[in-house]
């Protein structure tokens, strides 16, 4: 224990001392040595305190005359024992810890100080405690819980008044009100002290001072949590007052944060009228189909569907289903409801608090007013003013600028790993384009065919009974990917567009419900039953592992045929129309073995030499593979050699390394998490010990063999931050991630390059 | 060029000419090095002849001076010129190559001898012409090709008799008669002949003499193919008449023969009336559901179901469907029809020309005298005597001894990897104990189920609704096991029993016709319809990689408990009558991650230790985990020094490994064996240079980790040969494959340790 702020003169703290310091005890200490009033404190950490209570059974008295000594540090000039107060010190505000005790009498002897029956010890005693009960401690080791901090102080005369440094939605320098409550008349010499801990901290930091006559005594300082657009502004403004360099900017900003401001909003509610107006308790707009439960949520979005998670309330129980869900509609709560509060953590757009909704989780049904909505009805929701609107209202995509824009032009400059998107449709290329993307890593062909209409198209392909229909059927689709491929062309302007070849999974492009059956039969033109019997026959037990990828394109080679050259149209128009040359990567997908890469190769370099692009200035044409199998990985080397990149495909592979159907997990994955057994989820962050292996595996076998091998990691792990920072490791070429992901590739592959 | 059988003296060929002599020419040259009298002959190479024809169109004639000085070395001391005879001397017989072309008489001049208008050169020409449409030959090297041979042969006077060196059905010396021709009288000198060759090919050879006035002349030999069981026979008498040491035989037999030989037989047919008698053209019983075409046939083979394939007759285009079924019945041929050898060479049962049966492969039935059978129908065939039966008759299992039971002890004294069977049952336990399996290396503990009363029992459990609902489920199931584990102990009376842990995938274990649903919804005490919501809610989209294996244990930490007792209270009982103490191997089936392992073997050794059985020397337990994913191989090292054993499920590694589901890859696995992507299906033959090496990252892990660590296969590939081999080379401890293929790895784990 030791004075950190005596009552007169400095601290003079030693370097093991200084080394204690954490949370309020770090602050009040360099505040003071500031130069700034602090209330004369004592930092009592866990050790000195159970050493304490050692000697005391064993009736010895050095450390007690020490702590005492300590005590008498509190005391003023005029000698008055002060009244006391005992706050916790964690480096984070938590839930579970004791709040400060106020006005306790100094003790009356030294036995009196270290009894924990008496007033002083015993909120000592309550206060230590309280640590064990706070998540954000329990499970640390033993060293760490020796290092917990209490702080006894004297107590300051005056009013006690808290003000955050920041503002907590603009991020303009304070003093600024804390919760929305009016900020308190402060003195000017506030300014200092807001000046001083902001630098210091380079975060929002919520402070705690005594006002006595004008004279401000600061008490104590913790960290505010606030909206991450409120931390990138002040970010940006601390450059802009040279407390940062830039290059502090970019490695201060957490990426996840960043995520949270690249919201989609309605792009105009014009003529539909909402079905219900509620709170809008967390910004941006979603739309989906609704969920009423947490699991429903967590399988949509393992299959990469968006939904509303609509529920009377939410609880801790829901937490899983709101990060899942892409918004969140509750009948009851508002701004500080759990729903709110949770929605605004985790950046997912929330209307909280529609009185005329109810949720009936039995009968999986919804009332908004007279008007009822089953699971996977329509909604759209609006966060920012808390409309809800039947259906599916278009959404437009946040604008990167002001102070994003700044951070992430200052993130490229450090930046060594290029970021292109996951995009096929022009609409989504132009929101990563904007977003700072380099390019598509991956453009997956048989998603241009989402379409009711073309979905028809693509299905008549799948159903076809034998090679001549299957050619009648692939030669409906020339058209679409022609003119698809031109546009996409078109829109990147030069930047490389990576295809992926064709890539089906039969159980994501076929018909299921009985309507949906029906509806095909009607298009193609067949009997409900014999579509029926069909759908049967060519079932799968185990479509991810089934006939997809590369496997399409060898037993299929019609299908590959008519790609390639609706590709080459498509190269061909863009390049007549534009300046620079089109650059295309022909990507191969789901590959196993170096004799497949061969196959596909020798066809696909003789239709681009037959259609006379290969030679000519105007396209820059590459071939490559995804390596998305452990197959592919150890055999590396093999296939190096015949391909220009690698393109690492993270999800399958880490189905395919662990077993595992994403598809499937929802199942055992929480109970894994629950119990320990995964430390989380592998596929939101790369398994580094596993997956991780089999990448790094691949890129050394694939360099040894072909040098200039190029490599880009196209999962949706390239849009994790953590995951990100471990590619970057690995060294390589560029990531590729769904457009809204880019920002935040672009800024945690800086903090990876830095 | 140059005469391998001079008509007078020696051949006194040198080291490279001896290089060049294969197939007939070597034979030719053998017996007349033995002093035996052979026709004169000369082997003329393709390089050789090639280089007479563009000496021809150089009007060089060095070359043709030494043909004619050949040609001259048949001619005998009478001096006339003989008629010649030209035959192919190909190293197997072969259905493309041209027949011998006899009665050429000798070239009138030595432009004659090579001008391919005339007919000694024409029938050479014809020869060689006849090797590249051969499929033996096709697709060589064009070193191979330079040396194949065409023989120019004296006519020999006299009568040309054939004659097997062995019986073809019972491997007795011969000679014997050819294909059921009756024996020629031959003079006795053929035996010494016949002893020569015997000893000189160890294998069937068939030969072709002339024989003139009691003189027997020697023309040709090659080998010939018999039933496996003649060969084995043949083997055996090998090493009676000391020709063969015992290694010998067990390094000559080929294993895949072996495995013919092990055919289950007809238990008894008591009772049962023949619905028909056809023609029993290759041995062993079948019984299973009846397919109409190969894809049917394929795609029960890959869910390791038994079929009977029912066609009115075989062709080429049916080899594959044949392979893949258990047995063949067919409605027209005989013994010697397409049908009958293929039969015969695959060790298939199968019944050929019933003439009462007819099949209509567009309505998918078949008729057989006034009764029908459509696919799926149960039917048995009797390879023997021909019988066919409605139904499945009982089997019952081959008998290891005789002549394979000998060459198996043979195998034993040189085999230093142990063999294990895949069993789960008394009966076939039994059966892999007959076949000489010194334990039990996977037992499937949910394969306990397969009855329908215990299928019930075991679809509760999966259906359960909460933990109270299956725990109650889950007790129901112990009673079975734990009688069912008692039983398995005391018929492997001290060999290791190895339990796999419950890993029933969905998909195998649930009601999925309409049928089936109905039933399952009766005995269960459901309603159809509340039955089938669950079935569609817990319906996974890739079970293979879904909820089973280790993730059942850690979510349902019931149903670990409950079988853990029940094999426990197994233990006991099997314990208490025996004299050799119970030897038990837990195993963890389908881990991906140390922590996993970890999780299940706390609780695993907690219920071993409660047992009490773990501090007896009645007992020997110990605890290990499957391979099978590749995460754990990669992670070995971490799992290895928590267990005592690995054990590799190849099958489910090979899946991953290659992201092919086993099931769903008939579709197009076909076509990449056709178009040589795949040189062979990984199922069948272990994929050595990525499964394999992800199984030897493990042991170099796991064995660095834990030096004591035991290794076993326990895959299918532990019953396939080449596989074997591979494993061996591994350095596994232990091998455990079905009972039928134990003999397999017994004899070729002697051949790879040899």
């Amino acid at each position: 224990m030791f004075a950190i702020a005596p009552a007169s003169g400095k601290a003079n703290l030693s370097a093991s001392q200084l080394k204690l310091l954490s949370g309020k005890a770090r602050w009040i200490f360099r505040v003071g040595e500031a130069g700034f009033p602090t209330v004369p404190t004592i930092a009592l950490t866990r050790a000195a305190w159970d050493a304490l209570q050692t000697e005391r059974s064993k009736k010895d008295i050095r450390l007690r005359t020490h702590w005492i000594a300590c005590l008498f540090k509190l005391v003023d000039r005029d000698g008055t024992p002060p009244s006391l107060v005992v706050r916790t010190s964690a480096a984070l505000h938590n839930g579970g810890l004791a709040p400060a005790k106020l006005g306790i009498p100094a003790p009356a002897s030294p036995e009196d100080s270290v009894d924990p029956t008496r007033p002083l010890a015993k909120a000592i005693k309550n206060a230590f405690e309280s640590y064990g009960f706070s998540p954000g401690w329990s499970g640390r080791a033993d060293e760490d819980r020796a290092k917990q901090i209490v702080l006894v102080q004297a107590a300051a005369p005056g009013e006690i008044e808290q003000f955050l440094t920041r503002n907590a939605l603009t991020g303009a320098l304070g003093p600024a009100p804390v919760n929305g409550a009016p900020l308190p008349r402060l003195p000017a010499s506030v300014d200092a002290l807001v000046a001083l801990v902001d630098a210091k901290a380079g975060r929002h930091m919520c402070c705690t001072v005594a006002i006595n006559r004008g004279e401000v005594v600061f008490l104590s300082a913790r960290p505010s949590q606030v909206p991450a657009a409120a931390e990138l502004e002040a970010a940006v403004d601390r450059v802009d007052r040279k407390i940062w360099t830039a290059q502090n900017a970019v490695s201060r900003v957490d990426p996840h944060r960043l995520a949270q401001l690249l919201h989609p909003r309605l792009k105009s509610s014009e003529g539909a009228a909402p079905v219900a107006v509620g709170l809008g308790v967390s910004p941006g707009a979603a739309s989906g189909p609704i969920v009423f439960n947490p699991d429903d949520a967590a399988r949509l979005r393992a299959r990469g569907k968006h939904c509303i998670l609509v529920v009377n309330e939410t609880g801790p129980a829901d937490i899983e289903g709101m990060r899942a869900a892409t918004g969140i509609l509750t009948a009851r709560g508002g701004m500080s409801s759990h729903a709110g509060v949770i929605a605004r953590i985790t950046g997912k757009p929330c209307v909280a608090g529609v009185r005329t909704l109810s949720v009936d989780t039995n009968e999986m049904v919804c009332r908004i007013g007279d008007r009822e909505f089953r699971s996977g009805d329509r909604l759209t929701i609006d966060g920012n003013d808390g409309s809800v609107y039947a259906g599916m209202l278009p959404l437009t995509q946040p604008h990167i600028g002001g102070a994003i824009g700044r951070l992430l032009n200052w993130s490229d400059a450090s930046r060594t790993i290029a970021v292109r998107t996951n995009a096929e449709t022009v609409e989504s290329a132009r929101t990563a384009l904007s977003f700072g993307a380099e390019g598509i890593g991956l453009a997956r062909s048989e998603h241009m065919f989402f379409s009711p209409e073309r979905m028809v198209a693509l299905r008549r392909v799948i159903l076809s009974e034998d090679e001549d229909d299957r050619s009648r059927a692939v030669n409906g689709l020339v058209d679409y990917q022609t003119g698809d491929y031109q546009a996409l062309f078109s829109t990147m302007n030069g930047a490389p567009v990576t295809v992926r070849l064709f890539d089906p999974p039969l159980h994501e492009f076929l018909p299921r419900s009985d309507e949906e059956i029906e509806e095909t039969a009607a298009s193609l033109g067949l009997a409900v039953r014999a579509l029926r019997l069909h759908l049967e026959r060519i079932a799968e037990i185990n479509p991810m592992l089934g006939h997809r990828g590369v496997r399409l394109a060898i037993t299929y080679p019609e299908m590959l045929q008519m790609q390639m050259q609706a590709l080459m149209a498509g190269v061909r128009a863009a390049s007549e129309t534009q300046n620079e040359p089109v650059s295309v990567e022909v990507m191969v997908p789901f590959v196993s073995t170096a004799s497949e890469v061969a196959w596909v190769r020798d066809r696909v370099n003789t239709i681009v030499a037959n259609s006379g692009l290969s030679r000519t200035e105007r396209v820059k044409f590459s071939f490559g593979t995804m390596i998305e199998l452990p197959r592919a990985c150890l055999r590396a080397g093999d296939i190096a050699h015949m391909v220009d990149f690698f393109s690492f495909g993270t999800n399958d592979l880490t189905q395919t390394t662990f077993g595992i159907s994403r598809d499937d997990a929802p199942t055992f994955l929480a109970a894994y998490q629950r119990k320990g057994v995964y430390e989380r989820d592998p596929f939101v962050t790369i398994d580094e010990k596993g997956v991780g292996e089999m990448i790094s595996i691949a890129i050394e076998r694939g360099r040894a063999a072909n040098p200039g091998l190029k490599i880009g990691i196209c999962g949706e792990h390239a849009g994790d931050p953590a995951s990100l920072k471990y590619f970057a490791g690995l060294g390589v070429d560029y990531v590729s991630c769904s457009p809204y992901r880019v920002p935040v590739a672009r800024l945690t592959l800086a903090q990876a390059s830095a």
